[in-house]
């Protein structure tokens, strides 16, 4: 196998989705399958390098899904050319790619790009549907279902009390020196029919923050907590066994934003600062 | 495990959804993972009758799924008194099938009633993906990838040419004995994005009666044959080897329609004269 020379590199944006289903989340796991290996051994393979690193906007867990994922690789400008462009490496990849995860569009990074810390916001929806005879067979794999009927005003009244720059270390899985102040932008519960989503949006999430914040609703909408214990527990600012979090079925990274052109390389510089442990 | 007793019996309809994927289709069939089997076996064993039998509006084929199907089983009233009920009958069905079959409702049939015979027109949805990527991962059990970018004014155009009371003998595997004709009421595609749905609409179909008019269409819409093809097909009255039957994964049977009350029977004798062979 030919491998690229040493030479220019570009950065690719890659905008992604898969199906989390059957994968051990995003992140690279020794004798796992995970999407960033699948990723990274197809890219490698296509472009003949003897590896290609990923960077992500969001290490979803296992079984959780995206929509709207983005990741960038810096690979040889040679190797992109040889292989005849970003265009080309999109069919390669369309037809190497297993059909639970898909590359929706692979183009070359403005300046100042990088998928994880450039990014503004991310959006997650979690989706459950409370028919008691269980969500549609047609959508199981990204709806969770829940026996009991969920009172998303409740959940909503709830959540409003969530939002705003705060400590979440509360809901979330602690990472030694890294902070877990993040800006919770928006939890908002929308009802069609007997599937309830939320839409949950802040500039970046710790480790396990959406499910535990989800599973703080569920309590509240399903009536075994009050609407004013999820705010309770955030105060608390320690985890609290009674917080479950809440499966990864129903969570799916829907959408990635990011600041204009100009404005990429000062953002990513600003959140590698506050986000990176010292 | 008691039987129950010969005693008067009430006619229950079933609406039910699945994710045809990993089954071999509705009807029964000896050594196979069916819809029908699977349903039938959590009747008898919850209402502890030796078998219970399922007449159903649409037996979809391997692989394709519902969203509306109908069906009815005549069941022992002593039997659904003891356990309780429609209700909790209908609670017993949700715990005990697999997730990929679900029971949406569970009434009393009224009089007359006849899940097959008194229908009186199937609607089919058939959903391809034309983005060269390929289909949403998320998306991907129900939808079919196309590589080529499809026309669907074209398709509507030649889809239109095959409405009516008509032989669709050239769309169909014969059975022996039974007429082809049906009334082609609705077919029509829309666009959304890279997703093409195909709404189609008879007061019933022959087997492989929607696939072929869809493989008929989709040559149409990529390019492949004209416009005026799929009616050229249909006078032929025979079958065309040019007619790829489309896979069944894009093919949901999405509701089945009823006459009022008064007039089932009229619909279901009518209905069981004209299509049952003699």
């Amino acid at each position: 196998m030919a491998v690229a020379g040493v030479g220019e590199t570009v950065r690719l944006r890659l905008d992604v989705a898969y199906d989390g289903t059957d994968f051990s989340g995003w992140a690279s796991q020794p004798g796992r399958r995970t999407v960033q290996d699948t990723l990274e051994a197809a890219l490698a393979t296509i472009l003949r390098l003897r590896e290609t690193r990923l960077t992500v906007a969001g290490r979803t867990d296992a079984g959780v899904h995206a929509r709207g994922q983005v990741c960038h690789a810096d690979v040889s400008s040679t190797g992109l050319d040889v292989l005849g462009g970003t265009e080309q490496l999109a069919h390669r990849l369309a037809r190497m790619l297993p059909d639970d995860v898909r590359v929706r569009r692979v183009a070359a990074a403005p300046d100042g790009f990088d998928a994880r810390f450039a990014a503004i916001w991310r959006r997650y929806a979690y989706r459950v549907c409370d028919d008691s005879a269980g969500a549609d067979p047609l959508q199981r794999r990204v709806v969770l279902g829940w026996r009991h009927r969920l009172d998303a005003d409740a959940m909503n009244a709830a959540a409003v009390e969530l939002l705003g720059e705060r400590d979440f270390a509360a809901f979330c899985k602690q990472r030694e020196g890294a902070t877990t102040i993040r800006t919770l932008r928006e939890v908002r519960w929308t009802r069609d029919g007997d599937l309830l989503t939320a839409r949950v949006v802040a500039d970046a999430f710790c480790h396990h923050m959406v499910r535990s914040v989800v599973g703080c609703l569920l309590a509240v909408g399903e009536g075994r907590q009050q609407v004013e214990w999820p705010r309770a527990v955030l105060d608390g600012g320690v985890r609290d066994p009674r917080v479950v979090v809440a499966p990864p079925r129903g969570l799916t990274l829907e959408e990635v934003g990011y600041p204009p052109a100009e404005q990429l390389a000062a953002r990513a510089a600003a959140a590698r600062a506050v986000r990176t442990p010292p």
